[in-house]
C-alpha cells in the first residue's frame, strides 16, 4: 500500500446487498470526497413487469441516501405498496415486493436503458437525484445473470431462487452468465486504488460475480485487499450464505471457510471477536456487526487503520 | 339497415374519451352479449416514463369496468398517487397524472407490447382481468400519433397540448400520423355491423383518427350510421371541442357544425333538446347528457330505436 494519509487514500469497495451497503455507508462517512468508489454486483439484476431491477445497486444507493429501512434489506423506508396491491388484485405475478417509491427507480432506470444509456450512466443519474455523491458503479454494463443450480438439477434465476423460492432449494453451485466484461470506469477506479475492500457480502453470489470479470482479480493482485467476513460466529447476519457454504463449499460456515474461498486474494481479513483462525496474513478481530450507523463508521475507521498497518 | 331485432343487432361504436366511453357503457348495458364492439381512438397514445399510455382505451375500459371516477375524465376512482409523488420528489416530469392503480395498466401494456403482443391482444388481456367482456378494439395496432398544429406554428403531441399546455395554444389543425392502417378485427366488426354509432367524442382528435384509416369510411358508407352530438347548447360537456370548432372549423360551436364536419357519413344524428337544425337525414332530439348510468342506458335505448326507425 502506498504511504497515503487517510485523506489521500483511494478505496474501492466491492459490494453486494445489505452487508456490503452498510460497510460502503461507513466508508462513505469516514473517507473524504473523491476517495471512495463502490463497485456493485449486478448478477442479481433481472427483469420483472418489464422493468430492469438492480437489487444490489438499489440497496447500496438507498443506504447511502439514508432511505433504507432498518428492519429489512430491500426497498425504501416507509414505502407504500399501492401498485403491488393493484397488481395482486389483477392476478399479476407479485412475488417481488415492489414499493411505490422504489418503483420510480426501476421505471427510470428502464427508461434510461431503453433510450440507450448505459447502466453506469443511469445509476449516476439516479444517485444524483437522491443526493448520493460517491460514485456507485455497476460491476458491468452488460447483463451478467447469476443463476442457481440446485441439487435437484434445476437452474433458477437468482432472484427467483432467493425471493420466490425463499432460498429453499439446496444449492449445487452458482452459475455466472454474461460476457465477463466489466467497465472502463471500474478498471480506472481499480487502477488508482490504494486499497480494495471486499465487503461482508455473499462470496458466491455477490462478490464472485465481480471477481470473475476480466481484469478485476488482476487488479486485486496489484493492490492491498482486505475483506470483512460475512459470517459471524458461524452464522450469516442475513440471507442464505451459511447454508450455501455447507452446500457449495462442503464445510461448516465460518469466517475461515470464507477466507479459504478468497484464497490468494487477501492481504488482511476482518472477523468477529472469537472468529479468528490461523491465516497467512494479518486478521483484525473486532465487532463486525454493523447494523447501526455508529458501528458502520467505527468499523470503517478500524479497517482503514488496519489496512494502513499492512504496508 | 337489416331488419334485425334489438337482440340480433350488431353494433360498432366509434369512441374517444369520456363522452364516448359513457355511451359505450350505455350500449353495453342495453345490447345483448356478442352484439357490441367498441373501436377506440389511439391517436392520443403516447409514451411517458417509458410506458405506453393509451388514454382513450383506458377511459373506455375503466368506464365499462365501473372503475371510472364520476368527477373526472381519466384514471381510476379512489386511486392513490404515491408513485407520482415520489417522481415529483425526484424532479421527474410529472405533468401527466398517473395513479398507482392506473400505472399497473400501463406497466402491463408496455410489457406485453415489448414481448411482441399487438395492442389489440394486450387490450383484450387487460379487459379480461378487469372483467370487461365486450370487445374493446384499438383502432390500429400501429402508432398513429395525433399532433396539434398551433396558430403560432408549433407542432405539439396531442397529450402535451391537452394536458401539459392545458389546451391553451390556439389550434390551426390536427395532424394524423402513422401508416393509416386499421386492424383486421376492426374491419371484421365493421363488415358484420348493422349499425355504426359515432359516439359524442371530439370529431377532430377522437373520431377523425378512426375515420381516416383505410377501409373505415368505406364501411360506414355501406352501414347505417348515427352520431351523437358532442356539442350541447353550443358547449362541449368536457374538453376543448367548442374552442376547436371555432378555431379549426371557423364557425360557432353547435351540433350543426359537427354535422357539417361529418358530411356524407351520417344517416341520423342525435342532438340535445333545442339543438336541432335542418338536416338531410332524420335527427333525434332528446337529452344527450349522459353523466349518470341511467341516462347512458336511456340514450342507448333511444338510439337503437332511432336507428331501427331509419331503415
Amino acid at each position: 500500500m502506498t504511504p497515503a494519509s487517510e485523506n489521500g487514500m483511494s478505496v474501492v469497495a466491492l459490494a453486494g446487498g445489505v452487508g456490503g451497503a452498510r460497510l460502503v455507508d461507513g466508508l462513505d462517512r469516514v473517507l473524504p470526497p473523491g476517495s471512495l468508489t463502490a463497485v456493485v454486483n449486478t448478477g442479481d439484476d433481472f427483469e420483472h413487469w418489464g422493468l430492469h431491477i438492480s437489487p444490489d445497486l438499489d440497496t447500496v444507493m438507498y443506504t447511502l441516501a439514508g432511505l433504507s429501512p432498518e428492519d429489512r434489506g430491500w426497498g425504501i423506508d416507509g414505502d407504500t405498496f399501492e401498485v403491488l396491491r393493484e397488481a395482486r388484485r389483477r392476478g399479476v405475478d407479485d412475488w417481488f415486493r415492489l414499493g411505490d417509491r422504489d418503483l420510480v427507480t426501476h421505471l427510470f432506470r428502464t427508461h434510461a436503458l431503453a433510450l440507450g444509456e448505459s447502466l453506469t450512466q443511469a445509476t449516476a443519474e439516479l444517485c444524483k437525484v437522491l443526493g448520493v455523491e460517491r460514485p456507485i458503479l455497476p460491476m458491468s454494463d452488460a447483463p451478467c445473470p447469476t443463476s442457481i443450480l440446485t441439487k435437484s438439477g434445476e437452474e433458477l434465476a437468482f432472484q427467483e431462487w432467493l425471493v420466490k423460492e425463499r432460498a429453499a432449494p439446496p444449492v449445487s453451485r452458482a452459475r455466472h452468465g454474461g460476457n465477463g466484461e466489466t467497465t472502463q470506469s471500474v478498471l480506472d477506479a481499480l487502477n488508482v486504488a490504494d486499497l480494495v475492500v471486499i465487503c461482508p457480502s455473499n462470496p458466491y453470489v455477490s462478490i464472485d460475480p465481480i471477481l470473475r470479470l476480466t481484469g478485476v482479480s488482476e487488479a486485486l493482485g496489484r493492490t492491498p485487499t482486505v475483506a470483512v467476513s460475512p459470517i459471524l460466529n458461524g452464522k450469516a447476519v442475513k440471507g442464505p450464505l451459511a447454508t450455501m457454504i455447507s452446500e457449495i463449499g462442503g464445510r461448516p460456515p465460518s469466517a475461515e471457510a470464507v477466507a479459504i474461498h478468497y484464497k490468494g486474494l487477501l492481504d488482511g481479513f476482518a472477523v468477529q471477536h472469537g472468529d479468528s483462525f490461523r491465516a497467512l496474513y494479518p486478521t483484525l478481530e473486532t465487532n463486525i456487526l454493523i447494523q447501526t450507523r455508529e458501528d458502520r463508521i467505527r468499523l470503517a475507521h478500524e479497517l482503514i487503520e488496519f489496512a494502513r498497518s499492512l504496508r
